[in-house]
C-alpha cells in the first residue's frame, strides 16, 4: 500500500525509489525521491526539518508603517477577447524577497544544504538528496487556506470575471549537483525522476479545483531560466491551459467524426510514413511532427493508449527514461558547433497530459511536446509579430529536414 | 478617383500624399508614399527604375551541378492536432542569399540609395525618400504565379494537409533615417504611415486568397530585429491567424448571445471604470486592458465602430496618428532607467482587423495590441513553458499598476 492516497508506486518503484514527505519551515509540502539502496532500506535516513525560521507562507506581513497587510492571494482574470484565464502574480510584489531577481541572498536555493556555507537558504533541509520536489517559495497561483474560490466582476463589468489562481506550482531538482546537465544524467536517476513526474500527477490530480497538471522543463539562460541546477516544474492550472484546450477541441471533433483517437492516429501515421520517425524503443515512437512549427522539435507518444503520466506502467517509465535520454544527447548535438562538441541546448519539454475532470480527455493521449528555440549553433529563433501577435509560426525548416539531421545522430532504434 | 483600384484617398490624402507605384528589378511591387509638397504637386519626380540587375524573383536557380532548379513555391501545413498552418520558409533555404543573416553583402537595405556608397543592393531606387512599401525580398508566404493553389496530402496522410504558403509580405519604411526612431518622428510622417497602412489593407484586401491582412511592427534588437531603420511590415496570410480565429469566435459567440458588439463594449466599460484608460482624443481611446497580460500592454480602438484600417477617415487618420506618437514616447519613458532619459523601448504594435472575407468580420472591429517584453528597464519577460508550451500567459504585474505608471508619464486627453 501507498503511503499516499491517489499514487500506486508500480513493482519497481516500490523495491527502488522511496518517497519520503516532510513540510518546510514555512508551511510548504516537500518530497525526497530517494533511489540509493542505503536511503531505500532505510539504512539512511533524510533531515526531515528544515533548520530555517521563515515566516508561515502565508502570514500576513508589516508595511512601511508597522501596519499588519493580509498575505494577499494571487488572482486570475478572464481576457473576455480569447477566454483566457491570465493569473497575475501580484502576491510576490507584496513579500519580502531573499531569492530570485533583485535578491539580497545569493546562492543556489536548489542546492543541497551545506553546512558551514554561507548561504543559508537552500530548499534543501539535507545535506545530499537523489531526487526532491516541492512547492514553488514563489508561486503564480497557489491554493490559499480561508480564501474562497469565488469568482468576481472586475470594476463591476461583468465582462471581466477575476477569481483567485488556485494552482499549485512546484519544482522538481533532477539530481544534486548543480553544474550536471539533465542530458547527463544517468538513466536510473532519470528513470526516478519519471517517478516524480507520475507521483504528483497522482497526488495533484486528487487536488479539489486544479484541472490541468502540467509538467514541464524549461532549459537555457536563452530563455530566462537563471538557475542551471537541472530541475524542472509543476503548474498544476486552475483552467485548462489554452493550448491544450485548443488541442483538446480538435481530439474531440476528431473522435465525434471518426471514432478515432487523433493523437493515435497521428502516431501510426507517423509510423507508416518512417521519414520523420527518429527514435523508438518498446514503449515509445519519437517523431519530428508533420506540421513542425519550431526549429527542434519532437513529439513524443506511448505505444499503448496512455492518458496521464500516472497511467504508464514500469516498463515504460523505463523505457521513457531511456528515450529521453537520449533525446537531450542528440539535442545537445543537433546544431553544428564547429568543434564536434555539441552544446548545451536550450529547450522547453512540455507534458501534454488529458485534463483532470474534462470529459474530452477521454479521447485525448499523453505526448511530450519538445522544441527548442535555437535555430542555430549562434542564432535564436525570436518570437516576433506574428507569432506573439498573431500565434501564427512561421517555420524557418521543414520537419523532414529536422529529422534528417536527428537521423545522422543515431539509430531510430533504441532497444 | 485614385489610380488603384481599392483605395480610396479621403480629401486630406488626395492634396497632401501622392502614392507613385513602380517595380524592383526582380519583379515586387514597390510603392513610394510622398508628403514633401514638391513631390505631391509633382514639381520632383521619384527614381522609378531600380539600377540593380536582379534576376527575376521566381527566375529558376542553377544547382550545384548547373542545372535548372524551378522556384520553390513556399509551402504551408496543417497541424492536425490545433489546426493551424504553419508556412514552412522553405524557398528561402534554395535561393541565394545576398542581404539578411549569412550575408556577403553589408549595409541597410532598407535605406535610400547612396550613390558611392560601397553597399549597391538597397531596396529603394531613389536617393531619398518620405514612406516606402514593397514586396519583402524575402517572404515567408508569396503567391508564385502559375503554382496552383491546391490542397494535397503530406505522405498520403490526409491527416497532413500542404498547400502552398500563398500570402504576401510587405516591408514599410517608415522615414528614410535610419538612425531615427518611430517615437522621433514627426506626428506628420506618422500620419503618412497610417495612410500606408489604409492603402496597403485595401489594396491587399482585393487579392485572391487573402484572407487576413496583418500590419505590424517589431522594434529592437531584443526580439531578433536585424535593422534598426524604422520600420514595420505588413503579413497577408492566405488564412485567418489563430489568435484573430480565437478572438472571432468569442466576438461571434458574444453577439449571438447579446447582439452586441463585444470589442464596443469592451470599449465602453474600460471607458466607465476609467482607470486603465490611460490616453484619449477625438476619435481614439487607449486604455491597458482588464486581463493584460504583458508587462507593458496597450489596447487601441477608434471611438467609431470600424473594422478595418481603410475604413478610418481623415479626422481618425490624424487623431490615430497622434496617439500613435504619445504612445511610442510614453512607453520609452515607461522603465525607470535611472537617468529620467528613457530608453528605446522594444516592443510589437499589432493591427487586429476584421478579416477579409470571413462573415465574422462584421462583429470585430479594428484594434491595435500593442506590447512590450520588457519588464523593467534592464530586464525581459521571457516566454518560457507556460506561455511557449501551454500558450497560458502569468502576468508578473497587473493592469492597474500598468496605468498607473502611464498616467504618470503624461495627461488622458490628448486635445
Amino acid at each position: 500500500m501507498s503511503q499516499f492516497a491517489h499514487y500506486q508506486p508500480g513493482e519497481y518503484a516500490q523495491e527502488h525509489i522511496r518517497i519520503t514527505p516532510t513540510t518546510l519551515s514555512d508551511g510548504r509540502e516537500f518530497f525526497y525521491l530517494d533511489d540509493e539502496p542505503d536511503y531505500v532500506c532505510g539504512k539512511k535516513t533524510r533531515q526531515l526539518v528544515d533548520p530555517r525560521d521563515l515566516p508561515y507562507r502565508f502570514a500576513p506581513h508589516l508595511d512601511a508603517d508597522g501596519n499588519d497587510v493580509p498575505y494577499a492571494a494571487p488572482q486570475m482574470r478572464r481576457d473576455p477577447l480569447t477566454g483566457d484565464w491570465i493569473p497575475m502574480a501580484t502576491a510576490r510584489m507584496n513579500r519580502p524577497i531573499t531569492i530570485g531577481p533583485g535578491a539580497t541572498a545569493t546562492g543556489n536555493p536548489l542546492a543541497a544544504r551545506k553546512p558551514g556555507d554561507p548561504y543559508q537558504d537552500g530548499e534543501v533541509p539535507d545535506t545530499d538528496y537523489d531526487v526532491v520536489v516541492f512547492e514553488n517559495r514563489f508561486p503564480s497561483m497557489v491554493q490559499v487556506p480561508g480564501v474562497p474560490n469565488e469568482t468576481v466582476d472586475v470594476d463591476g463589468s461583468p465582462l471581466w470575471l477575476q477569481r483567485p489562481a488556485s494552482g499549485r506550482c512546484e519544482v522538481i531538482c533532477f539530481d544534486p549537483n548543480e553544474h550536471g546537465l539533465p542530458a547527463d544524467l544517468p538513466v536510473e536517476r532519470l528513470r526516478t525522476v519519471v517517478e516524480a513526474w507520475a507521483f504528483r500527477t497522482a497526488e495533484l490530480s486528487a487536488i479539489d479545483g486544479l484541472e490541468q497538471v502540467y509538467v514541464f522543463e524549461n532549459h537555457g539562460q536563452e530563455i530566462g531560466v537563471s538557475l542551471a541546477h537541472p530541475h524542472g516544474q509543476i503548474y498544476a492550472y486552475p483552467f485548462i491551459a489554452p493550448k491544450l484546450e485548443q488541442e483538446l477541441k480538435h481530439t474531440e471533433a476528431y473522435h465525434e467524426r471518426t471514432g478515432g483517437n487523433l493523437l493515435a492516429d497521428i502516431m501510426r501515421a507517423e509510423i507508416d510514413a518512417g521519414e520523420r520517425v527518429i527514435m523508438r524503443n518498446g514503449s515509445w515512437v519519437a517523431y519530428v511532427p508533420a506540421a513542425a512549427r519550431w526549429p527542434l522539435e519532437v513529439q513524443v507518444q506511448p505505444l499503448r493508449d496512455v492518458r496521464t503520466l500516472d497511467e504508464l506502467n514500469d516498463q515504460e517509465r523505463w523505457d521513457l527514461a531511456q528515450m529521453y535520454s537520449q533525446l537531450l544527447k542528440r539535442g545537445n548535438m543537433f546544431f553544428d558547433t564547429g568543434d564536434g562538441k555539441g552544446m548545451d541546448l536550450p529547450y522547453i519539454a512540455a507534458w501534454h497530459q488529458a485534463p483532470v475532470h474534462d470529459p474530452r480527455g477521454e479521447h485525448y493521449r499523453l505526448n511530450l511536446q519538445f522544441f527548442s528555440f535555437r535555430r542555430a549553433a549562434n542564432k535564436i529563433k525570436y518570437l516576433a509579430g506574428s507569432e506573439s501577435g498573431m500565434a501564427a509560426w512561421v517555420s524557418d525548416t521543414t520537419p523532414e529536414l529536422i529529422a534528417q539531421r536527428f537521423h545522422e545522430l543515431g539509430a531510430v532504434d533504441l532497444d
